[in-house]
């Protein structure tokens, strides 16, 4: 056995340390400061406890509330809290399933004959801070099967006794905060105290094991966070995205709707949803013309032959809708874009000269979520994608790998995003011929490329090791709204995989047949995702570049209907989007109506106005801006537009 | 029995005439000339030799070589006569079916062991031109099936022996010209002396019935004319088609392709290709914008209950995808957008003030057709469908359906279409009930406002009664690309049958419930047929605004690639498409690349237009333009396209 073991950190550098030291160790021996923010650490790519012991050489990531798995840890360990509540409250309480989710945790419990409900969440919640306040450690153990067994039949949990069962010997383990003790495989953060505040948010019924032949238990969901601010930040944002919910929006707008007939997670796009696809499309469209991207069109379906070469059957085949058989062969709706896209590669000789080539479509794909899944336009059967094929050489990887991140700063930019990060995975090499494409030098040469790229363009991120995809290094991009919600908008992946796949060459300079690399990206991601998202994060009033209606027209009486034509015909003649609204009903009202519609500019015109040839504005959101002529009001208009778009 | 019938013509006109004669001496009655030209006639809807004697009061159509069923009947007399020549040639020979085509028509037929080849053609045709100018009468015989059966077995026809069998008596008829009688419930012209210009075009082997487990016979294409001159324009515009020919122009072009693992009949349209269907699509959204339509998007999926509720299952079941089964469900790929469409319309809760609603989508639909019928882009089984359905009152109708005809004639003169005509298929009132939807006052009015459009807007139409559908009237548009070659570009419909099984409504001014008429239109039909219409139209040379590259600039040396790139900037800021074509190739090879290329524009720059700022410009298909500022250039591109698109 070692003495002292190498640890090497995320930055590359190599610390050595005696044997038998665990990463909280290694973090106080760091910083201190960052020894109390240390949840779990990343050991060999694997998340463990930062009590585990270290007796070999390493590779370490310490992580914290900042990293995915951190806060994971930290809900997960917050459901053992409120299961240790639960049971001093509830005595005899049987324990299903525990999990962390992706905002918060939830317990599936069985109270026996008592009922829990809403108003019990408080109590719930004392129980947990005063319990949390304690500051227990969370102790593993490995158990074998028979004890374990033991430990829940003496105590009387027929949840745990079958979930063990299930289990095998040798790889089952307790962990035990104060007097509570759960069966779990963990990772779990070092003591209770570091849980500071505590929402317990609802109270549904789930079935054990999720079959509705079992028994109904009581699930009960919460979120807990290290600081009060954060608990108290998070629930204002909840707030704030129940009154920007884009269902809501979504329907009082006219965006979109579904419908029984036409199926679920299938929108139907309302002229008003028309109006912000067709802009979405026309913004990227010239983004990607400027940066040399061609268009193609491909059909929705293929044969089945194709998604066996691409590899998406069988691997796939569960998220794809079910083939349609026809003339004795399979065809599927396209779940992604990519196979279509590499056919059309293939179909002409490609030389050096020819890449890169870039292959751009809005492409309807197809992808199964079950019912239960869905939500809004979030969720969805039916994506309209912003995809395109970069196929490039090695040498053009680089470049090509910069200007899809470029693009991506300048949507943020466009779309007022401020707050991103690019999750950048990576493979393990001691992985490569197994979870990996065995092909060393691509996986160095593009990985550094890709770091180097983020690195230069200053753009906050975090490298995942061990999370790459089987062909190629990938970024996800997450993004918040104004209220602070999280979004993931879409993922840059490199592929070396599918140009084997599909044989896809290109001559070298040597007339030498080489594979290109590929680059996949969607800057927008689809339109179901980021309308929804762009929903909430305008709350329904779209920028003026954007907005399905961008001017009203409100004539105050019939006598200046004419003079509201006229102005009419000047704004569609400057291609602007104005709906005239002259009815019967009131002034006042019709401005309560087009103020409800989010319409960025209301034109008021009455006798003034028409006499002097003029428009009295009022703008959503700021009230009325006085009189302007109707070139100022165009001039404003295009200022306006331009600003944003450039 | 009467002595005079009454005879009601298609002005409406009505004329009284002695019972039992014919429509051939009806047309001698009305004018020797028109007597020359009948084939047949329509009496009382149905088609019937022009000897029919006429005992009753009827409504009569008399049919020329202008109508299509004129055409039709004088290409299956043709192939009647093809057959008495091969008898003649070939005693013994046996015969299947001889129906007319689109254009032309052919004969199966049985030699024995003799062999018919091409260098056999000339001779048949002679024989045939010798038998028509006998001028031999068709006529008709109504027989009972025992002895029709008789008789084709004296003569040793198994072929027409088993068709008899199929058949009931009563429904039995023969026809003879000249010695040669046939099985054949016509109807023909009146004799053989009308079929003045005949060429046979090509043999193949085809399968009796159809049924590759029987005798393969020897099929015989032909076509004929009443005047030479039509034989030789025909043959020439054959030829021409070949030379313009879609599918050999679409992927030398770089416009569409098929890939095997994709599927037949579901083209991949190449970047070029791209191009031609974004500005396509821009002219149609540009002018649906103008024209007050809104743009909406739907599913490519739909639930089995949408197409029951339409209708379209189970009676369109044949032209559809094979239902996919999900979640103990079936889901279609759809063949229309009607059904979303409708779905849209009803989403909403619609008043009088919100119609005409003009619903616009390019849809992509998905019709099952055999692969044997698929044919480059004119038979596919994936359409993009420049789609909309305006939802408007009774009142509003005739508004709404002179536009979409202006809508028409502008597309017509933006693509240089000269040569077309609408046709106009109504109800036959005796059919309400049956045929057509039992709503006298609809299809009177709306039959009589498509009809005064039609004649205001002095657009060449054909009548043609009963031949509306289930649920109105419709017109289909035919078009002559410019080499003379016939196309069906779209077809509108009025439709009062789906707006009552969707239950869709609008409330009117007293704030009863009403139904909408609904008006289907796609005016520039599908991208895969309307593309490679005029693929064939221009030849692959497209206009300016719509050619793929517009624009090709040439460097003659390196040492103006620094001028060359910069201009390449000044286009595309001007939004031109342009390409650069700087290659260690020799400059007289990249010009004619760029014309074998149909690049509009070249321009070609070196020492001279460097120094002075200049372009060299070469037009395609017109050779060199001489020297033009940049300014200049960009006027004369832009004038162009202002030109055509205004």
């Amino acid at each position: 056995m070692k003495e002292q073991i190498q640890v090497t950190l995320p930055d590359g550098s190599q610390r050595s340390f005696p044997a038998g030291i665990t990463p909280l160790e290694i973090a106080a021996a760091l910083s201190a400061s960052l020894a109390k923010k240390v949840l779990v650490a990343r050991i060999d790519g694997v998340v463990r406890d930062a009590f585990t012991p270290l007796y070999n050489d390493v590779t370490l990531h310490l992580l914290t509330w900042d990293d995915p798995e951190g806060k994971a840890a930290f809900w997960h360990s917050s459901a053992h809290l409120m299961a240790e509540a639960l049971e001093a409250l509830y005595p005899g309480i049987k324990f299903g399933y525990g999990p962390p989710i992706d905002h918060g945790f939830y317990y599936d419990v069985d109270p026996g004959d008592r009922r829990i409900s809403e108003a019990d969440l408080e109590a719930i919640e004392k129980k947990m801070a005063e319990l949390a306040a304690q500051d227990n450690r969370y102790i593993r153990r490995d158990i074998a099967k028979a004890e374990a067994l033991d430990f829940f039949e003496k105590k009387g949990d027929p949840y745990k006794v079958e979930t063990i069962r299930e289990l095998n010997d040798g790889e089952i383990s307790f962990y035990q905060q104060g007097n509570f003790i759960d069966l779990c495989r963990g990772p779990h953060i070092p003591s209770t105290g570091l849980i500071k505040a505590i929402k317990l948010t609802n109270i549904a019924g789930a079935y054990w094991k999720g079959d509705e032949k079992n028994k109904q238990l009581t699930r009960i969901y919460g979120i807990t966070f290290p600081k009060q601010k954060e608990l108290d930040e998070y629930l204002q944002m909840l707030e704030l995205a129940r009154q920007r919910d884009h269902r809501k929006l979504g329907r009082e707008l006219g965006i979109f709707t579904f419908d029984d007939d036409v199926g679920p997670g299938l929108p139907l796009w309302l002229p008003n949803g028309g109006v912000l696809i067709e802009q979405l499309e026309l913004l990227a469209k010239q983004t990607e013309e400027q940066a040399g991207y061609v268009r193609v069109r491909t059909p929705h379906i293929a044969k089945e032959s194709m998604y066996l070469t691409s590899g998406h059957l069988p691997y796939y085949q569960d998220s794809m809708f079910p083939p349609m058989e026809l003339e004795g062969g399979r065809y599927y709706l396209k779940a992604m874009n990519c196979p279509h896209h590499h056919k059309i590669y293939a179909a002409e000789p490609r030389s050096y000269r020819d890449l890169p080539l870039r292959i751009a479509e809005y492409g309807t794909v197809y992808r199964y979520e079950q019912s239960g899944e869905l939500f809004g336009l979030m969720r969805v059967r039916c994506m309209n994608m912003n995809d395109a094929h970069i196929y490039c050489t090695e040498e053009q990887f680089a470049d090509e790998f910069r200007a899809v991140n470029d693009m991506y700063l300048r949507y943020f930019k466009i779309f007022g995003i401020e707050k991103y990060v690019m999750r950048f995975s990576t493979h393990d090499p001691a992985k490569r011929g197994q979870k990996y494409l065995d092909l060393p030098e691509l996986w160095a040469k593009t990985e550094g490329m890709v770091r180097r790229v983020l690195q230069d363009s200053n753009i906050p991120y975090v490298e995942v090791p061990d999370e790459a995809a089987f062909y190629g290094p990938k970024v996800d991009v997450q993004i918040w709204s104004v209220i602070g919600r999280e979004f993931t908008l879409a993922t840059n992946q490199v592929d070396f995989g599918q140009p084997l796949r599909f044989g896809l060459t290109y001559t070298n300079r040597n007339n030498e047949p080489q594979t290109p690399i590929v680059i996949h990206r969607a800057p927008l991601g689809t339109h179901e995702r980021f309308i929804g998202f762009l929903i909430e994060h305008y709350a329904g009033s779209f920028p003026l570049w954007l907005a399905p209606v961008q001017v009203a027209v409100l004539p105050i009486a019939d006598r200046h209907l004419d003079y509201a034509n006229n102005l009419m015909g000047r704004l569609r003649q400057e291609r602007l989007r104005a709906r005239l609204m002259g009815s019967d009903e009131k002034i006042g009202k019709r401005i309560r109506t087009a103020e409800t519609a989010k319409i960025p500019y209301m034109l008021v015109v009455g006798d003034k106005e028409t006499s002097e040839g003029t428009v009295s504005v009022r703008r959503h959101g700021q009230g009325d801006l006085g009189p302007f002529s109707i070139e100022q009001l165009t001039r404003r208009l295009r200022e306006e537009i331009a600003e944003v778009l450039g």
